[in-house]
């Protein structure tokens, strides 16, 4: 394995450690000998990659957006919709991801951590789909698309949180559906609302077909 | 002053005092000495009140749902609505109702704490609202209200986040506003849509007319 390969590899299983540190302590509590404890890693290795805290919070921080990644889709509205219902499932199963909102979500301590930077992330990915959308006609003309993708953000990060208190995330994915049921007559064109898929298990679907394009 | 009178003005002190800790600190950080000098009280007053930093936090987070508390309306909806306007502006200016979201946000610490409660009770408190809405004809049929109401009271949550990261809640209103916009067609009747006040500035109308009914 070359070199930079091994240190790709290494800078990957510390962000790993670290997520599920964050998750399960949050920012104040988790300190680097925990993170080097659960990444199995030298402290010289940890340190190469990351000079403190601080900027492993940050990394973890930046590793947020990524996991939103779907296939593309025709029709931009429903590939927003599945970027909500493969983010629900991957906080099910991933424990970096899982980091990463928890942070951003903690409270803001003194530090030089911008712990914002993935609301602004996710606001500016969705609304570049979103302005597709309305390109292609997708919207009603009422929608402004910052203000809808804001609070479709906003509106996640509280469905999901409220659904790990009282279910541990288990119905994470039948909170999503009525979250969009309630929205996308306020946003979708009516023509296109009937052929719109934001049953509870879209995201389930989507991952199991992940290597393949999905037809719409 | 009575002395039962005397004792209820310390408790809320104490109470207040663990609040403005809780929203600045969070749950871990926390230490009864830190609201101890908050509250400007002796250890055995507290201690007469709260057992441990445990009960503390318990009384902090029973004590949100009564932020709630609004002038009562003809139209349960709006009742609803106001609610949430209202709680909104209260979160600027009350730092006991501040410590109380923020602990509700906090993820749950191994104790004996039931940090998910005040999303129960915001949940059965406007589940009752709802249904006397539903009985005076002023929902679509396709409404479920308890669905309805747990999506209002995630999303709020989330949206209270992520305006205090980005603007301190300085949008928290306008937020609310774009909330609403796109969540009332989904649940109003359709005649009902025009009456309905969900302006940014609601908030503001109502607690600076609280101490009359209001008119509607």
């Amino acid at each position: 394995m070359a070199r930079q390969e091994r240190a790709i590899r290494t800078r990957r299983a510390i962000l790993e450690a670290a997520g599920a540190v964050f998750d399960e302590h949050g920012y104040t509590t988790t300190t680097i000998a925990m993170v080097l404890e659960r990444a199995e890693v030298t402290k010289g290795a940890l340190y190469f990659h990351f000079s403190s805290k601080e900027s492993l919070a940050q990394a973890v921080l930046d590793e947020q957006v990524p996991f939103g990644a779907v296939p593309s889709q025709p029709c931009k509205l429903q590939e927003i919709i599945d970027m909500t219902f493969v983010v629900g499932m991957r906080l099910l199963s991933n424990s970096l991801l899982r980091g990463s909102v928890r942070l951003a979500v903690d409270q803001a301590v003194p530090s030089g951590i911008d712990f914002a930077e993935p609301f602004r992330q996710w606001a500016g990915r969705l609304t570049e789909l979103m302005e597709e959308a309305r390109a292609q006609g997708e919207l009603l003309p009422t929608v402004r698309p910052r203000d809808t993708v804001e609070l479709l953000v906003g509106a996640f990060t509280g469905i999901q949180l409220m659904s790990r208190a009282l279910t541990g995330r288990a119905d994470l994915a039948e909170r999503l559906s009525v979250l969009w049921t309630h929205m996308l007559p306020s946003i979708a064109v009516p023509g296109l609302l009937p052929a719109l898929d934001s049953g509870a298990d879209r995201g389930a679907r989507i991952l199991a077909g992940a290597d393949t394009p999905v037809a719409t």
